[in-house]
């Protein structure tokens, strides 16, 4: 099964504790795709400039995910910047340059609009429902968001999670949301929003699944070094998305298939914990499947008893 | 197998926003010896004044806890009260007064020196070791500390910690004793110091035993509601040392069995979310073994996968 993913392809300039890179390829698009791209084939929805370069095009063509909607607009590619805190636990942006971005309106071409996995990276509510509208059969819809929209467009947003039924997000935006400081009725609150299937990050500590009145905990991975933490986000949802689209989607009295959900939160910690061991998307160059059932077997390793 | 439990037996004042208590029974080893007494007899060795209830000593004396080392002095009780913030994650202490535990120093009676578990609660390492030098046979010595004295009296505390098996941190406190705050490496910096069994408390987020080259990642549990959260580090360590004491200790190649110890993990876990649930120790009062062995059940369930 396919998933389609719609989100923002860039160019980011990261600067950490281990040292600084710019002009890396990033944007939810690209870690979100490349992610999933290990366990499903992927279809982008995104823009793009004329600086463009053809070797990432290649990078992610040569991951076997399909191109056909990313878009190529007059202008530069979205560009943003940041450094992080010594820490990485916060991070300061420096530059945002929406560039050809500012005009984005997603395109689904037709070949997409047949699959029945879409997820939504972190962009304004509006354009979140207009792609979802172009999908004719979808069976699970996952989206991502951001304080700004929680708090400025929150009547958008709230159209938009309306037809989710998946939502990540991370324990602040998710308090923020439900106007509730406790973690677990701050997701019931949510669930009562639309989005059956949340899950709450909580950085370097790991995941809370939450669906129906089930949950499901996953601590963060302790990597050797975290060189570079973005992405890890939307790599998560490109681990649980793909694999869910993977392995199709079955059902048990209570809905979806919770031991299913687990396996994909375990999956979406995995790609995330990969993410940061390099710059920028550099590990899913020469990630293997044998180097992600290794990392699965770890995350069983120290979490149960 | 009893365990030896030596810390403070003292009155707390304690604000949260769930309300206001005041003179309730406190003090690490009031804490540490409730939890334990669920699975092992435990004696005690602290010091109260001429103002302890009968009835907190009947209390304690109710759960079967050997009082024999509970000395009596002329004066007060010690006294703390403090104030939490609105989210409960951090607290300011408002009073410190130590009266008759100002002059501790542990003596412990005959009957308990040939006992084979000791946990030291919080307190000068000095003290520490001149309880440690009392216990004839011990077998596996558990310590807590806190920030003061690592940063103020290093030297006396690495000479206590050397002779200890395991030892319970914080996560802050365990990156200022390695000085390194990658917590992987801080824990290896740790283990050579002395303790092999190490667990960090990462306070709403769980916790982490190292043991060896090995780690074990438990979440903490999602309450309904935090009443109060004094004591819960103790009751983690009496949940541990107690279930471990209750077991017996039993070697596998790579020393004390591994899976023994994720098990004390869980039921130290299990202890310090029953003791957020009311004011003190309160808790302790109504507690089963069945309600314990249906959270223990509980945490399976949402960490397995």
């Amino acid at each position: 099964m396919s998933l389609v993913v719609v989100g923002s392809v860039g160019y980011d300039g990261v600067e950490t504790p281990h040292g600084k890179v710019d002009r890396v390829l990033g944007g939810s698009c690209t870690y979100i795709a490349l992610a999933a791209s290990f366990f499903t084939r992927v279809k982008v929805v995104a823009v793009v400039g004329d600086d463009f370069a053809a070797s990432d095009a290649a990078f992610l063509a040569g991951r076997g995910i399909d191109l056909e909607g990313l878009e190529h607009a007059a202008g530069k590619t979205f560009y943003w910047a940041g450094v992080y805190s010594a820490d990485m636990t916060d991070r300061a942006t420096l530059v945002t340059d929406l560039n050809v971005s500012a005009d984005f309106s997603p395109k689904l071409p037709d070949s997409y609009r047949w699959e029945h996995y879409l997820m939504l990276g972190n962009m304004s509510p509006a354009l979140q429902r207009t792609a979802r509208a172009q999908m004719n059969e979808v069976r699970f819809v996952g989206g991502d968001t951001m304080e700004y929209w929680i708090r400025d467009h929150r009547d958008e947003l709230l159209a938009s999670i309306r037809e989710w039924n998946f939502l990540l997000i991370n324990d602040s935006e998710a308090r923020l949301l439900a106007g509730e400081h406790h973690l677990r009725r701050a997701a019931e609150k949510i669930q009562k929003m639309g989005p059956q299937t949340l899950v709450i990050k909580r950085g370097e500590y790991g995941a809370i699944l939450f669906q129906g009145s089930q949950h499901f905990t996953v601590p963060g991975f302790l990597l050797e070094d975290v060189f570079d933490p973005t992405g890890a986000g939307d790599c998560f949802a490109g681990g649980f998305m793909g694999y869910f689209a993977q392995q199709g989607m079955r059902m048990d009295h209570g809905g979806i298939d919770h031991q299913l959900l687990r396996r994909a939160v375990i999956h979406g910690s995995v790609m995330a914990s990969f993410c940061c061991e390099q710059f920028g998307p550099e590990r899913f160059r020469t990630l293997t499947h044998d180097d992600i059932e290794e990392r699965y077997r770890e995350f069983r390793s120290f979490t149960c008893f």
